[in-house]
């Protein structure tokens, strides 16, 4: 019961084959085998999330996720399901972000039937009281005022997004501004959930030790029974062009260390030409994954200005994404120093491009963390149904390790020269509260 | 047939009396006499405006607007009702804000009803053709190009905007994001129409040589026909507190002269407690309403350094409104000495508050451009106009300089200390494309 903002890390590898196909009812099942052990994992993703939330009800996705939780359906009590899942030895939880909505669990394959029931019910029974709605609002709004309120890094990161995007949704924070959720009711929750809580708005991942034949049969027996919804159209508003440089500076008594983040808007896999997101992912490794990139050898080990340094491109997004750039300062440096070292960084990946052995290294870490992430069943399933919920399918997937392997240096040096441009840039500050400080 | 980003200054004096009424379809009429010479100023003010446009759709009131011109009725062919104010010495226009709509005509007092008839055929009987679409789409497309995307201070403006306010829909341009209004179609602007253009949604506002009686009668016999709509509830996202300090900083080669703009969210007229609203209004006065202000004097007359300073408060809208100050340097100075100038003169006034002279003369400028207002007699109407689209009544247009004369120097001198926070200021930079420039 957790909003995120982002999403798993996505990729695979040639060993996994997954299998698919869809319900009468238009719901989209993916089974994944994985034999090692004696567990499945079970997961259920709704294309459903903050951003398409009606305007001045932000929040209410995250909500319902929490009320999917809290309250009864017309076949089983409050909590009956937490108790069966605890009962069995197994673990659930769920998560909502810009994007989707989702909801797991891991047991052991003869409890699969049972999840799927349970799951299948709540998607289509659940009762919502209003003293559900009381209880719960209190839970999302302490859940507000510990995570955002009272950490000056989460109030500066909204304030951020809110900067970066001004017209696509993802500028509204997923747990919701406070003014709203406050008045967030019944009538909200029961809209969003009939609309959107349905079996073809929805994709099953089943990860695990079973087979594909048996997951058709239980899944045509629980979710075949939720009638399908009439069809949803997902139409979300769009960025405009940047044309502008913006900064964000929160200044706060609570920050010791000030540290700096630069966003540039960015296509995401599902909206770029074709093998852009993978050169942004590359560029993201060369410049700033872990201690071999550029600017961790350049700013911390070389020039030793900075406490931290990385980058990050967000790539499992419906609509445009972001790449970003974060760093802290050590010692007498100044914000400004490590900024204008990461601005040197770009504009050499953009004159001079990048060399074929940082490149082949890029590729070969990259493609380890896709195998690393195959070791844990929930990462790879995860892997599916993000990708499946943001608009992609099995081939993205499964192709990603090729696509990644035939990025060339050129089309990394294209797009650090088309997107990293600090004229387009917004960054946000987060500045200690001194007097006479300058950072 | 215009889209207008700031409502026109709202005030009143005694002399003006009006008086207003509601037709049987929840029209509300307010008639206002004027004497001097054989004119009357007919206006009709929809409670509708880019604010109140559906996600994904901005430019839709605006593009509803210009097709209110264009379209034939199932009563008059294209053009004729514009034929009818050229044929009798007329003129007429239209404009488009956040909150509302208005279209008026000026004309000699025996053509109200013929105006009044048009305007009331054109409510409710709107013929919109594929063909009007295309055209018009093409005209206000030609319209964003050449007032925004050509004019380097418009596109910063669009930007600052879309940055202060960032969940609060005056993000959005009135004009519309490029990229939505290329998309806007016959479906989009019908149901527009359908839904907004409708008496219960109306403010008629007649201004002129003309008896209240005589109004009513053709009220009820033009506007009193068309039906009312099922009842519209304006409900809008709400802007969360802000925290952070943001810039938003435009470079282009085709800016000579750089300036910068400060804007904070304040509370209009409308949203805010008794008395801080007239506050502000003395405040933008005192600060920087012309040459006499505060601004002016030191900035410009005494040190010399800006070529240009002022302050500007939107007081007449629905939601949250800003208070805003800029300045452009002179000679050698730079931005920066012009900024800290600035906050020079808010601390002082938000530590030591105002005179009682300056606080007199301030209240004599607003009062004295209010009866100037008077003299015009589409100034006057719509005063009246933008107060009632915007939530007010006819009290709070007439009763305007009294409260005006009632703000004290600590009153000023509290809203200066409240609001005009820079921790919690967005500033927009114009800057010039010059080689290794500091600004």
């Amino acid at each position: 019961m957790a909003f995120v903002t982002t999403a798993p890390v996505l990729a695979a590898n040639d060993d996994i084959k997954a299998t698919n196909f869809l319900l009468d009812n238009g719901m989209e099942v993916v089974v994944i085998p994985d034999n090692r052990a004696p567990i499945v994992t079970h997961m259920v993703w709704y294309k459903i999330g903050s951003a398409d939330e009606p305007p001045g009800k932000s929040g209410i996705a995250h909500f319902v996720e929490h009320l999917m939780f809290k309250a009864a359906t017309i076949n089983h009590a409050a909590g009956e399901f937490d108790r069966a899942v605890a009962e069995i030895g197994g673990s659930h939880n769920a998560f909502t972000s810009q994007d989707y909505t989702a909801f797991y669990e891991t047991v052991a394959p003869p409890a699969l039937e049972q999840m799927m029931s349970f799951e299948a019910d709540r998607m289509f029974n659940l009762s919502i009281t209003d003293d559900d709605i009381k209880t719960e609002r209190d839970v999302i709004i302490e859940e507000r005022r510990s995570r955002i309120d009272n950490d000056p890094q989460a109030v500066l990161g909204e304030a951020v997004d809110a900067t970066l995007w001004q017209n696509q949704p993802y500028r509204i924070p997923v747990i919701g501004w406070m003014q709203e959720m406050e008045k967030l009711d019944w009538t909200d929750a029961r809209a969003f959930y009939d609309k959107y809580y349905t079996p073809n708005n929805a994709v099953l991942v089943v990860a695990g030790d079973v087979a594909p034949e048996t997951v058709k049969a239980l899944a045509e027996k629980t979710y075949g029974t939720v009638p399908a919804a009439p069809g949803l159209t997902r139409i979300r508003p769009v960025e405009p062009g940047q044309n502008t440089k913006r900064t964000v500076t929160l200044t706060d008594a609570r920050v010791s260390v000030p540290n700096f983040s630069t966003h540039w808007v960015v296509p995401s896999y599902r909206t770029a030409e074709r093998g852009e997101a993978e050169a942004l992912d590359l560029l993201a490794e060369i410049l700033g994954g872990g201690t071999r990139s550029r600017l961790y050898q350049q700013l911390v080990v070389k020039q030793g200005i900075a406490a931290e340094a990385g980058a990050h491109f967000e790539g499992t997004m419906l609509d445009a994404s972001y790449f970003s750039i974060h760093g802290s300062p050590r010692g007498d440096a100044k914000l400004a120093d490590i900024e204008a070292a990461v601005d040197a960084e770009i504009a050499r990946i953009a004159r001079d491009g990048v060399t074929s052995d940082e490149l082949d290294k890029a590729k070969d870490r990259y493609v380890r963390s896709v195998i690393f992430a195959h070791d844990q069943q929930d990462s790879i399933a995860s892997m599916y149904g993000s990708t499946l919920a943001t608009g992609g399918n099995l081939k993205d997937v499964e192709e990603r390790p090729d696509r990644i392997r035939k990025v060339t240096a050129d089309q990394v040096k294209a797009v650090a020269a088309r997107y990293l441009v600090s004229d387009h840039s917004t960054t946000g500050y987060l500045l200690p509260l001194l007097p006479n400080t300058e950072n």
